[in-house]
This record gives C-alpha cells, sequence and structure tokens, in this order.
C-alpha cells in the first residue's frame, strides 16, 4: 500500500491538474489526461504505453481499492481528500470518487504500429469521427473484438479526451493506436503493411455476412451523415450491413459492434 | 403548405409548451412529449399511434422544409419564430431549428401488443434500463433490424423521453411499446402468446452464432453492470455475445445492435 497524503485544500497546487476537470477538456493538456472511475484507473495501470502520473481518491473508497493501490508504482504519488474537498477540486460531483492523473505514450507513426502486429491482425480506421461518445464506443468494442490496434486520421477525435476514455470504460487506454499525419493516406500505409482494407458504409456491395477475415484486415468507419470520403470508398472493398428498408440508421459504435464481432468470429 | 403563425414573443401562450424543454424531461407531461429535428419530425408524422399536435420552426428553415410541411394535417398549428425568439422558448440554442409537439399514442396492454403481431415476429424486452440514451439507441437499433414490437418492464424509463426520442433518431415513434403492469410477467406474456424467449448475458450457454430465430422470438435485454435478474435468466436461453477475455464489457445499445443484427438474418 502506497503513502496516502491527505489533501484538505481544494486549492493545493498538488492537485492543480484536477481541478475543474470538465473545462480542461477543451484546452491543451500537453500530453495529460484525465482517467475517471475504478475501471478506467485499472485500465491505466494495466497500459504499457500510458503512464499514471497521480491519483486522487475520495478518502471514503481508500478502503475499498487495496488491491488496486498495491499496483501503483511506488513513485506515484497518491492524494486522498474527503468528498466535499474532492467535489471543489473537480468542479463538480464527483461521486465516482477516484480520479487518475496520465501522461500518454510518446506518438508512434502509423506506419511503425502496422509493422509491429502480428501477421493476422485486425485494425479499426476512424475517418471523421469527431464526437467523444462515438471515439469511445469505438475502442469499448475494438478492446471486446480483439482489435490490435486503431488508426485516427486528422479530423477525428483524442480518445484520450476525459470523456472518449470514461466511454470507452478503459479501452481508450489498452488499445493501440496512432494519428495518422496531415498528408498521410491510410489506405496507402494500410496497404504497404500488407493489410486488406474494407469501407463500412451502407452502398457497400458486400453483405457484412459474406465477407471473411483475411490475415491482415483493417475496417474504416466514417462519421454518420457524410460517411468516408468517396476517394476513400472507391479505393477499397466496400460492406454494408442490413436493415430493414423503412429504417436504415445505425449509430457508428453500434455498426463497428455489429462488424468486429462479425470478423471476430469469420475468420477466413 | 399550412398556414404559418408568427410568433414573436417567447412567452406567446401558443408555445408554452415548448418552453424550457430541457427541464421539461423532468416533470410530469401529462401524456405529451417533444420530438427535436427534422428526421425525428418525419418519424412523429409517419407514425400511426402518436400524433403531432403543432410545430415550432425557426422561420429561416421554413423554405427547407416545404415537403415536410405539406404532410402536416390542417388541424396541426405551425408556428415560426426568429432564432432569437426561439432559443428564449426553448431555454438554450436550438441548432435544430424545428421541435414538435406530440400527443402519445393510449397505452396498450402488453399482451394486446403481442395478441396483434403476426405469426412470424420479433419482440425485444427492456428490463431495468433506466438510461434515456441506451433506451433511444436500443429504439433505433430495434427499428433498423425489423423489431415487431418493444416491452419496458416497470424500471425501465420512457422512450418518450426527449432524449430518447433524440437518439432513436425517431424510432421512439414508430416501433410500437408497451409498458408491462406492476405485476405482471414478462415471461408468462410472451410464452402466452406463443413467444420463445433467449436472455442476452455474458454466462450464456448459448453463443449467439448459435441461435436459430423460432417463429416468435423474444429477446431481453438488462442494464450494465446488474444484467438481467437471475430469476428470469433461470427461466429462459441464456445467450452470450464472444468477447476478448481481457476485456468483456459492451454498451447495451451495442449488444442489442450485434443481436438484432443476427436475428433478422438467422431465421430458423
Amino acid at each position: 500500500m502506497p503513502e496516502i497524503i491527505n489533501i484538505s485544500d481544494a486549492e493545493d497546487p498538488r492537485v492543480a491538474p484536477y481541478r475543474d476537470v470538465r473545462e480542461r477538456d477543451l484546452v491543451g493538456r500537453e500530453g495529460l489526461f484525465i482517467a475517471e472511475g475504478e475501471v478506467v484507473l485499472r485500465g491505466l495501470l494495466d497500459s504499457s504505453g500510458h503512464r499514471p502520473l497521480s491519483l486522487l481518491i475520495a478518502e471514503k473508497r481508500i478502503g475499498g481499492l487495496a488491491d488496486l493501490l498495491e499496483r501503483v508504482p511506488a513513485d506515484v504519488p497518491v492524494y486522498a481528500a474527503g468528498q466535499a474537498v474532492m467535489d471543489a477540486i473537480a468542479g463538480f460531483p464527483m461521486h465516482r470518487g477516484i480520479l487518475g492523473l496520465g501522461a500518454r505514450a510518446p506518438g508512434v507513426a502509423a506506419a511503425d504500429l502496422l509493422a509491429g502486429l502480428p501477421a493476422r491482425a485486425l485494425v479499426m480506421v476512424l475517418v471523421g469521427i469527431a464526437n467523444h461518445d462515438n471515439v469511445g464506443g469505438l475502442f469499448r468494442n475494438a478492446a471486446a473484438f480483439g482489435v490490435d490496434a486503431v488508426l485516427l486520421d486528422t479530423t477525428s477525435c483524442d480518445p484520450l479526451y476525459r470523456k472518449a476514455i470514461r466511454v470507452s470504460v478503459g479501452a481508450a487506454l489498452q488499445v493501440p493506436f496512432a494519428r495518422l499525419g496531415a498528408g498521410e493516406d491510410a489506405l496507402d500505409v494500410l496497404e504497404a503493411a500488407g493489410f486488406t482494407s474494407f469501407a463500412l458504409t451502407p452502398s457497400g456491395t458486400l453483405a457484412l455476412a459474406q465477407v471473411r477475415r483475411p490475415a491482415r484486415t483493417a475496417v474504416l468507419f466514417g462519421a454518420e451523415g457524410p460517411g468516408l470520403p468517396a476517394e476513400i470508398m472507391a479505393r477499397c472493398a466496400g460492406v454494408r450491413i442490413q436493415m430493414s428498408a423503412g429504417f436504415d440508421s445505425l449509430n457508428v459504435a453500434t455498426s463497428s459492434g455489429i462488424v468486429l464481432h462479425h470478423l471476430a468470429e469469420a475468420i477466413a
């Protein structure tokens, strides 16, 4: 059990990174992120790349978190505060009672990430997914169905936004990801690494049930509404999820769950 | 094109039902509901049971909604307001620019709803789903995969909450639903109507891929975390979605997408 450092003043500079965490998503965070809740914190402690820098825990929860605290590295301070001080620091009622400050893993080039994957690998590619809930949901599904890595284009939002991490139930800290550079073409990078790419689109000529998964498979998801750019769809096989004639509309995270569940089982 | 009634004062009593719509979800609504956005409003006009009582549209959007307005019944007033007045009425910036006030269809008993379904039918049952986003997502998937009716237990939230309707993209207004009475047993009602029931649970003995759909099929979903009550699971076949060993966690709406997509194709 690490030493617990008691915080009795919300203005204590040691907890400054936790101050007003809801606003903090909107400003530059210089490689830091906030992880909320017990399950997410466990994910941070399990992460091979991202590192915990400190924890802030409501006093009343310390006793119930003994096994989690055992796994906190010795050089990571654990702060404890009463609920009122904790709420004052966070800027809203912190019912979850446990926050962590993390440092993100150094960025990795998409090509390098792909090169390090096993011969049989599944990659998810996000194009223009700007909604934090959706990015969180996509990562949650990626983890549930064994996706080896995620690539994001320049317009997709950061998976380490507080809300995206929370919605992902920590998966954003566990599934490796890389952001494509401004001039980098997702399909070129994937092809060079031996990946066969599928584009999810309502106009796809392949029904999902027909798709068998090659050894190295990538699946691309675009935002609801605009969908994937025509330029991408013209260059890879389009896959559709068969829906009712009168209501052909799915949330993108739900779509990813359906597609990844199929691919997890449909190994060619 | 119906007559457009101009509203220049946010306090105009004719638009009182639209006032502070974000708060209104929390208070009694006496059989009324608010529908937001063009797609949802089209769903309301298509609904066979729920009825539009009035529309409130930002002036600048009137021109682009001509085909929707053509379908508004003659006795339904259409109010138009400038953006500032509209925002003042709604209590927040109304970017969508179109709201509708609806009257819900008369309640129907679960047994009567089931009795009216065709010989081949798919029913979704929600148990303890108290989150509006999840209920909305579940209805959206129900519509996408041809679910004929939804049953809700007493603890699931109302599909006609504003946010649930919005997240459902209007599906909550289109898929028929019934709420079970306090003493009514979902499985008894389903069995009496000739339905075979499946319970979605991580401990299910049937993998989803094995399930073939009988003529009348019901699938039950519980809340994330607690899941379905043991009493229900003991009485019907448990179905699991196969996930990664290290991360077996899915959002309930995503789970429904995966299950319903499978059932839509796996007809016995």
